[in-house]
């Protein structure tokens, strides 16, 4: 375990603050999918700071933070973590993308663009709106995290 | 492997999904743990895109995507991944985090501050300044990574 941290470690020491020419090696498939995983927790978390909020007294404070990180990462780019051949493989666990992401390109990227389309919305709504109103976008967003696991996430 | 994916799934369904009550129940160490290290993994992603682009022609538009998401994460209160009794355990992997971060807890805000500075210098850089501006403001983010994981990460 101790190795396999240092080794994480190292990867990511690496990717932050070195200047050499490993840092600029493609990632390998485990990276990439431990990457993903990574950025679907960090949103995972997110929303259910942003549940508890809007289920146990709305704090705008608190799910304007969230929602700007939601709708930051959403904005940055996460295509470049589905690597044609990364539904095989484990990164922090195996990964559970189907190949079908890949061959249905336009689902993938309709589902994608809806994603983005309302943590937009949802950041520009948690910044001025009611609850009832951040409740409903909140629920628009969700619904495109549905969609994609629906589509494209392997269940057993 | 699948039991334990399921269960992860399991959590990140009800935090994004549902409105029940076991979506409020107190996040168990090991999530908390989880959560943590996976935003560092997000966090670690995004630089090594910033670096990438440093080192091999500078592109605004992509860096400034991922210095958009750093700084969002970094404001979005991580703190309350650090719940005392965190210095123990496994999310992912076994944490890292020294005891000395909740005795030494003048210095861990301190640190922490910088972070979150350093992220929005580096935001606003990104989005106007030229290459060489971003490329030290970078320096000047990444350090504080650095300090954090001198005074405060396990080695061994």
């Amino acid at each position: 375990m101790q190795q396999y941290f240092r080794k994480t470690c190292g990867a990511l020491a690496l990717l932050c603050l070195s200047t050499g020419a490993l840092a600029q090696e493609a990632p390998k498939p485990e990276q990439i999918i431990k990457w993903r995983q990574s950025v679907y927790q960090t949103i995972g978390w997110e929303c259910g700071r942003i549940r508890i909020s809007l289920d146990k007294g709305f704090e705008r404070e608190e799910v304007k933070k969230a929602a700007d990180a939601i709708a930051a990462i959403a904005n940055s780019g996460l295509g470049a973590l589905y690597v044609p051949g990364t539904d095989k493989g484990k990164g922090w666990h195996d990964t559970t993308l189907k190949p079908e992401f890949f061959s249905n390109a336009a689902k993938a990227t309709e589902i994608a663009r809806s994603f983005v389309k309302e943590a937009n919305d949802f950041a520009r709504v948690a910044a001025t709106g009611d609850a009832a109103t951040v409740k409903s976008q909140f629920g628009k967003l969700t619904q495109t995290c549905k969609s994609c696991h629906d589509e494209f996430r392997k269940r057993d």
